[in-house]
C-alpha cells in the first residue's frame, strides 16, 4: 500500500477497502455513549475546583472497543456559556473527517444546549485517548482514554503477551481557571500562570493542603486519594499510558519493576527495556512489566517533570501487590532522571522503531519536504509561537466547510512559507526577528503525495532556552524517521534517516535544540491540524493545517457548520 | 393612544407611527459603535480578577444619543470559547424586536469570532442601561449605561432644570467566577457564592486587602480609587443613577445633600424629595440635588444594601467642591436606612407617580389577568424559583424564530399557568408543595389587548424570609397600578389601583411578602422577557415570556439564528 505510486490504482484501492470494511463491518459492534457536558466543582488533587466534566467525571468514561467496532458518541453541551468540541487522539477518521473534533478546523463548536453525534470507526488496535479541542478547554478537564483491542486472530494482533491491563492517564493541574491561563497568555506583558501545582494520575494527585486558600484544600476527600493499581504476584501487566499535559514533559516510573515498551501511539515497537519512561503530551505507550518484586509491600508509581525544571511535586499512585492493600510505599516516591538530561530523553525517542513482525515500510522519499523552524515570538508585544515566522490563528469559519463549499475568504488563500534560512539560522541565539505575522493560512497537498516534515527546534526569547515540542498530526500516523540534535541540514540529514524499521506515530517530540523528520502519505481525504500539543502553544500559534483530497471528501453533516461564514448552513 | 379599543385602527395608527418616525429621522442622528468583548484582568475593588469588558472597559462606555436618534452597535466577540448577547435594557425595540439581546428568547448567542450587529432606535428620553443577557455573564462586568436626552423643543422635554449632570452606575461583585456561582447555584445541595465582596459605584469599590488572597489585592491601583463627582457650590445636579445588582436591593445616598426625584426608568416622576434612595437592580432614577454645603469639604455618595441582612461594607465615592478635591470626607459614610425595613421602601415605591404634566393614562381596565404567585422551589433537589410553581427554562431555540417560523417543537406548546390557588394559599408559610416543574412554556397575548399581571411575593423554602424581586419587562413600558403587603385578593384589591397618575415604569419591586399589581398594552410585536432582574434568580427559573403580534413582526435578520432548530439558518 505506502508504495503505490501517488494517484495510481488509487479507485481500485478505494474499493478494495470499502470491501474489507463492509465484511470486517459484519462482525464489528456500534459502541453508543451519550455524554452530558457540565461544569461540576471537583477536588483532583484535594483543591476544589470547577472542571468541565463528562457526565460529572474527570477524566471522562475510558471508551473500550474492538478494532473495526464503530464509536458513536452523542455529546449534549450543558455548559452555560461556553461551546465544546471533542477531538478523538490518535483516531484517523478515514471517512469521516468532519468527526475529528477540532474547533475550527473540522466543526464549528458545539453550542451550549445542543447536542452533537461524533461516529467514527476505530480501525486499528491500541491506545487513543480524547480531549476538548477548543480554546484550552483541554486543561479544564475535558480528557479521556480510548483503549481499542486487536481483532481476535487478525493480522494486527499483539506480539506480546500479558495476564492482565491497566490504564494510566496522566496530566498535569492548576487551580486558576482556563479562562484565566488563556487571558493571561494573551495580556501584554503575558502574565504566566507558572508551574502545574499538581501532576495527575487517572485523574487524582495531592496538594499541600497547607500551602491552599482557605477552606478549598480537603485532604480527607476519597476522590483525591491515591489511585491503586492491583497485581497478582508472578503474573505480567500490560499498562496503557497516556499523556494529556497541557505543559509538562513527563517522566513516568514504576518503582522497582523495569518496563518493556510494546506500544507507541497505537503501532507496535521492537521491544526494549526501561527503567522510566519519558512521555510527552499526546503520546501514549503500553509496557509490560511482571509483578516480581517482594509482594509483601506496595510500589509507587511515579510521574515528574522533565525538560523544565520541576516546580512540582511527584504525581503518585500505588501499585499493589495483594498483601499491601491500599497501602503506601515504605519508600520516597522515585523523583526521574535529571530534569536536564536532553539526550536520555533523545536516546528513547531513537530506541523506538517499529516491531519486527509489523514494519508498514515508509515510501522511499517524499515529494515535498517541509522545513518548520519552531521560534517563539512577539506580534503586537504579545508572545506567540510560530513556523517559519508564521504564527497560526484558527479561522472562524471551519475550513473544512470552507474548503469543501468554495468560501474563500473563509482564511488567508497564501500558503505559508515551507522552510526558512536555515543556512544561515542560528537556533542557538534567540530569534534576531522577533516580531512575527499571524495567518489562517493552510498548506494543500497533493492527494496522496509523500510528505516530509522537518521539524526545527531553537532558542526561545530569552537566551539559553529550548523546550521540548510534542508535535501532534490529526488524520494520519506518520513515520519518525530520524532526530537530531543542533541544526538540521538538508544536504546531509536525510541519508540518516531511518528507513527500515521507523515507528509510525501521531505523536513525536522535538527536543530542545534539536529536530524531528517525519514524513507521511497524504491520502486521508479531509483537513488535518498539525501542532505542538501543549495546549498554551497552540493557542499561541504552533500549529499548521493541512488539506488533502478536499473534492473526496463526502457530503458534509450539516451539525458541524453554524459558524463564521456557515452560520445560515453555508448557504451564506 | 392608550385608551383605543384594541384591535381597532391599528391599521391606520401604524401608517401615523411611520410617517411620525420617518419625519423625526430626517433630523436624527445615528450613532455606530465598534465593541470588542475579551476577558481583560480587572481589579474594580483592588482586587484582580477576570472580567468580560467592552474594549477593555468595565463597565462599558455610556451610550449617548438623543431622543430619535438611532444606535449601531457592532459587537465582536473575542470571548475564547464562550458566547455572548447584549440586552438594552429599558429600550422597548419598537419595530426591531430581534435587536433586545434576549438569549434564547430573540436570538441565538454571538459565537466567539462572530460579529454582531445591533441597531435600534432610542424613541424615549431617559436613563437606561445595557447588560449582557446570557447565563449570568452580566456579573462577570459586561454592563453599562444608556443615556438619551430629549429632543430639544419636543413634548418630551424635561420638566425640570439644572445646571450639569452626573451618571452612577451601581453594582455588587463576587470574587468568584460567574461559572462557579452559577455552578454552585445548580448544585445539589446548593453551594451559594455569599453575599458580595464589594459594592461597586462606575465599576469601583474597594475591599479590604489584608482579607484577600496574598498576591490578589493592590488597594495602591488607581483602578480603584474612589470615584470623585465634581460640583459647583450654588448649582443643581441631575445624577442619573442606575442599578444592574446581580443581587442586592440598594440604597443610595448623597451625604447632606437631599435628592429630588425626577425621573424614572425614563418617566418623570411627580418630584418628592428623600435623604436616600432605594433602588432595586434594573431600575435607574434621576434626582437633582443643590451643592448648598459647606463647600470646604466633600461628601460621601454611599451605596448600602437592604432587603438583606448585610455582608458587605457600603460603597463609597465622593462628592466633591472643587475646594476639596478628591480628598475623603471628614465623616463616615451613611449606613442607610434599617436593611429589614421593609415598610420604609413600600412607602417609597408608592410615592412615585407620575410628573402631573406626563400623565399617560392607563386604560381603565384589562382584558386578560395574570396572578403569578412567587416561590422558591425544588426540582430534582435543585433550589429554583417557580411562578404558580412552573419554573422557567429557556429554549435552545429562539422563541422569536421558532414562533415566527412555526417550529413548533422548539418548545413547550401548553401555556403555563395564568393563576394560582390565592384562596387557600398561606403567603406567610414556605411552600407547602415545595416540588415545582420546569416548561419553557410562554403566554401569547392578543394583539393590543391590556394586560394585567399581579406579582405575588410569599414566604422562601426557610421559614420566615420573603425577599424583595425586582421584575423587568422587554418591549414595553407598564403602569404601575399598585401594591400591597399581604396576599393580593382579585375582589378587593383592584379597586385601590391608582389609574389616575401611575408611573410607567420598566421594573418594579415586589416587596416581601407582598404584591404589585400592573398594566401593559401588548402592541409591540414581538417576544419579550419578564423576569426578576436578580441574576440568580432568572437564572433558576424566575421569569416568564409573552408573545405579541409575531405575524406582524418583519423578516427576521438571519444573524440571530444559528442555534437549536434555526442551526441551518431554521430550514431544518
Amino acid at each position: 500500500m505506502a508504495s503505490l505510486p501517488a494517484g495510481v490504482g488509487w479507485r481500485l484501492l478505494s474499493s478494495l477497502v470499502l470491501f474489507l470494511w463492509l465484511s470486517a463491518a459484519a462482525h464489528a459492534a456500534t459502541h453508543h455513549h451519550e455524554w452530558e457536558i457540565s461544569y461540576q466543582f471537583k477536588s483532583p488533587d484535594c483543591v476544589r475546583k470547577l472542571a468541565v466534566t463528562i457526565n460529572g467525571q474527570s477524566p471522562g468514561p475510558t471508551i473500550r472497543a474492538t478494532q473495526g467496532d464503530t464509536i458513536v458518541v452523542r455529546l449534549n453541551n450543558s455548559l452555560l456559556t461556553e461551546n465544546v468540541a471533542i477531538h478523538w487522539h490518535g483516531i484517523r477518521q478515514i471517512g469521516t473527517p468532519w468527526a475529528d473534533g477540532t474547533e475550527g478546523v473540522t466543526q464549528c463548536p458545539i453550542l451550549p444546549g445542543d447536542a452533537f453525534t461524533y461516529t467514527f470507526a476505530v480501525d486499528r488496535p491500541g491506545t487513543y485517548m480524547y480531549h476538548a479541542h477548543y480554546g484550552m478547554q483541554r486543561s479544564a478537564g475535558l480528557y479521556g482514554m480510548i483503549v481499542v483491542a486487536a481483532a481476535p486472530g487478525g493480522p494486527d494482533a499483539e506480539p506480546f503477551a500479558y495476564d492482565g491491563e491497566h490504564a494510566v492517564l496522566l496530566n498535569d493541574w492548576w487551580h486558576d481557571s482556563v479562562y484565566e491561563q488563556a487571558a493571561g497568555l494573551a495580556s501584554v506583558p503575558m502574565r504566566w500562570v507558572g508551574e502545574p501545582h499538581s501532576l495527575l494520575i487517572n485523574g487524582r494527585g495531592r496538594f499541600n493542603c497547607s500551602a491552599a486558600a482557605e477552606g478549598t484544600c480537603n485532604a480527607t476527600l476519597p476522590e483525591c486519594d491515591a489511585p491503586v493499581f492491583e497485581v497478582v504476584p508472578g503474573k505480567t501487566y500490560r499498562f496503557r499510558i497516556g499523556s494529556l499535559t497541557s505543559l509538562c514533559a513527563l517522566n513516568f516510573e514504576i518503582e522497582g519493576h523495569p518496563m518493556t515498551v510494546v506500544e507507541a501511539d497505537g503501532h507496535y515497537v521492537k521491544p526494549f527495556v526501561v527503567n522510566n519512561l519519558n512521555i510527552y503530551s499526546g503520546e501514549t505507550y503500553s509496557v509490560l512489566i511482571k509483578a516480581d518484586q517482594d509482594p509483601s509491600r506496595n510500589y509507587w508509581l511515579a510521574s515528574n517533570v522533565v525538560s523544565r525544571k520541576p516546580g512540582t511535586p511527584t504525581g503518585t499512585a500505588i501499585l499493589s501487590y495483594a498483601a499491601g492493600g491500599r497501602s503506601p510505599p515504605p519508600t520516597a516516591p522515585p523523583t526521574g532522571p535529571a530534569w536536564n538530561d536532553t539526550m536520555y530523553r533523545f536516546q528513547q525517542s531513537v530506541a523506538t522503531v517499529a516491531h519486527p513482525a509489523h514494519v508498514e515500510p515508509p515510501p522511499p522519499r517524499a515529494g515535498r519536504t517541509l522545513l518548520l523552524l519552531n521560534t517563539q515570538n512577539k506580534i503586537d508585544g504579545r508572545v506567540r509561537w510560530a513556523l517559519n515566522n508564521v504564527s497560526f490563528k484558527l479561522p472562524h469559519t471551519p475550513y473544512l466547510v470552507a474548503l469543501k463549499r468554495g468560501l474563500l475568504g473563509a482564511f488567508d488563500q497564501r500558503p505559508p512559507p515551507e522552510t526558512y534560512e536555515h543556512q544561515s539560522y542560528n537556533i542557538y541565539d534567540p530569534p534576531p526577528n522577533p516580531n512575527a505575522t499571524s495567518s489562517d493560512g493552510l498548506y494543500r497537498l497533493a492527494f496522496g503525495s509523500v510528505v516530509d516534515v522537518v521539524l526545527q527546534n531553537a532558542n526561545m526569547l530569552a537566551a539559553n532556552n529550548s523546550e521540548t515540542h510534542p508535535w501532534h498530526l490529526h488524520g494520519h500516523d506518520f513515520w519518525v524517521l530520524g532526530y537530531g540534535i543542533g541544526r538540521f541540514d538538508p544536504a546531509v540529514h536525510p541519508a540518516t534517516y531511518n528507513l527500515k524499521d521507523p515507528i509510525l506515530k501521531n505523536t513525536v517530540a522535538v527536543h530542545p535544540y534539536g529536530w524531528t523528520a517525519l514524513r507521511f502519505k497524504a491520502d486521508n481525504p479531509g483537513v488535518w491540524a498539525f501542532h505542538c500539543h501543549i495546549e498554551a502553544h497552540f493557542f499561541m500559534g504552533m500549529g499548521i493545517v493541512f488539506e488533502e483530497g478536499i473534492e473526496r471528501v463526502a457530503e458534509l453533516p450539516g451539525e458541524i457548520m453554524g459558524c463564521g461564514k456557515t452560520k445560515g448552513g453555508g448557504h451564506l
